[in-house]
């Protein structure tokens, strides 16, 4: 098994409301949306975010952990300068994300902040002054 | 905010255990590990997979959803050929992951059964004929 993610997959509860924000709000363009069921978007060269609809993601993998809170996971979208955090932050803000939880530097070295979508999963929005986040950028 | 995900962030209870298995077991090369804080894998050209400690995990986002059940997401690993899928999931169960979902054909046209890590978070491994599948193949 060579080291791969082909597919991130995020249940979600209203696929129009994730599509308002991807494609609407942030100008993503989908690869495929097929209404009320799954909308994807390529997310790198090789790599699809896909917003699966709750009911169906939880008849095939199982029944989703409940409970207040946020879900176990975050995912990052790096940029070059520390002013592109803060302008990412703040089109997320504009577009209606909440909460945003403005940038800070990092004890690692790096400055960072979070906006949430419109089902409460954290993005992180980063500058990474390391090695490995050169390897990210484009 | 151009479309791409850089980095992946999974919460674990245990680095060391994310370790075992994926380094050791399934062969991945770690890019970073810090012991008991973080250990990061490349998964794509510019995509970075992240298993960070769940307690500095919530100190920086924020409390957990608690509670049984799945994590609300999944991560895919797309292969060539569904005998390529078999052989994937006969891998994971050789190294312990548990469970292991048997693959099975997908209303959609493929091909997909799923492992999960020692947290239990769910690898789909799949065989998509249609175009995204393609595009998520190196």
């Amino acid at each position: 098994m060579d080291q791969r993610i082909s597919f991130v997959t995020l249940a979600v509860r209203d696929v129009q409301a994730s599509r308002e924000f991807y494609v609407d709000g942030l100008g993503w363009k989908e690869s495929l949306h097929v209404p009320d069921e799954v909308l994807m978007i390529q997310v790198g060269a090789h790599v699809v975010l896909s917003l699966w609809d709750r009911d169906q993601f939880q008849v095939e993998v199982g029944p989703i952990m409940s409970g207040e809170g946020v879900a176990p996971i975050t995912l990052a979208h790096n940029v070059a300068t520390p002013g592109d955090v803060d302008e990412v932050l703040a089109q997320a803000r504009n577009i209606g994300a909440h909460p945003v939880v403005p940038a800070q530097e990092r004890s690692w070295g790096g400055y960072t902040g979070y906006f949430a979508d419109p089902d409460g999963y954290r993005w992180e929005v980063a500058w990474n002054p390391g090695p490995l986040g050169e390897a990210v950028l484009p």
